[in-house]
């Protein structure tokens, strides 16, 4: 039996449909009573896990799921090993680099040198700033990151912008796009190899489902 | 103005409390429409921050925040440059190793060399592994670390139990108690020992308040 593995959030709804359209129903994760982190399909066909954003990988490359959906942002920030299958096209969001309105600064470049940035993808933040031959010091932060140019604990911040109405309500500006993200098809890649339980059909189907969605 | 640093979770509403009987009111927070991160005191003396546990530190550290609450669990994980300065009484819950029931396991030293355990608490679960000098790999999670031994991917965990409720939903025992955490004042260094803002006749309130909350 396959056991896919689903991202809690942002992303939760697109998966769920995703893989209604191709027969497999886990809508159970939708109903707000449910508790359960794992449920079947009715037909008895696939499992699917509930889980974090972050640790969709973690259960893919350790085969507790041969397939699972995540973020680009996510892999990018991770480096996990699996293979990345296909961009579904949903969940768009773009990384990127932000400050304060009232600020004097309008690109990267204009941050000084040993700034703060704080950011939830220390990572990816990380290699921007080398890219760019800029020192910066980077603040993890786990939460609501836009506190930190409005607390004047930071000059910057490296953050996920989708509508930018969280940027807008607390007067910040988008400065730089580091990346586009979308939701991404990962598998096990041992698994996919070896087409364990059927795992090619299913991973062409979602490949032909999605490439459908694009075109329409 | 002293500035707060303030929890989001389990410890927010016995912080809110203890702030409360000293006067400062931030109760704004628990209102569940509210979408602020930064409220003053009516009586405009002290403004908090509403964060992440695991921010509370960070923002003290800056100094961003005079003080803070949180757990010491946080304190454990990422031994943040701050001064502890009260244990508060309240949050109580432990770290713990935790197994199958229907393992064979039933101390932490009976788990195989090498096993998988699955934590949030990446450097605590090292730290005690190494002082029992077993060798582990640890599997790290960010959220509903149950689902580790429930799916076969890891033999046990390192989590936070209080009740033991989630533990006994998924059919898990406890093996060991790392340590017991509760909710701590801390706060930055610097400005405890120059007295900014009057911080010293508060953190002494806090102490007073905790210490006849204890005797009751």
């Amino acid at each position: 039996m396959i056991t896919v593995a689903l991202p809690k959030g942002a992303l939760l709804g697109d998966s769920i449909a995703l893989f209604r359209s191709l027969g497999l129903d886990f809508s159970g994760f939708l109903d707000k009573a449910n508790r359960q982190l794992q449920i079947s399909d009715p037909t008895g066909t696939a499992q699917a896990l509930l889980v974090r954003a972050q640790d969709v990988p973690v259960y893919v490359e350790y085969g507790q799921a041969q397939v699972g959906i995540v973020g680009y942002d996510v892999l990018r920030e991770k480096h996990p090993n699996v293979a990345h299958l296909a961009d579904l096209g949903f969940g768009r969001c773009r990384l990127s680099v932000a400050v304060k309105a009232s600020s004097p600064y309008r690109s990267a470049l204009d941050l000084p040198a040993h700034s703060r940035v704080a950011s939830k993808f220390v990572n990816c933040a990380k290699e921007y700033f080398q890219s760019i031959d800029l020192p910066v010091e980077i603040v993890p932060l786990y939460g609501s990151v836009e506190l930190g140019p409005i607390t004047g604990m930071s000059e910057a911040i490296v953050d996920l912008v989708s509508t930018g109405t969280t940027l807008r309500e607390n007067n910040l500006i988008e400065l730089e796009v580091l990346y586009q993200s979308t939701a991404r098809l990962i598998a096990h890649p041992l698994s996919y190899r070896l087409n364990s339980d059927g795992l090619q059909p299913l991973v062409a189907q979602i490949r032909q489902q999605t490439a459908a969605a694009v075109a329409v």
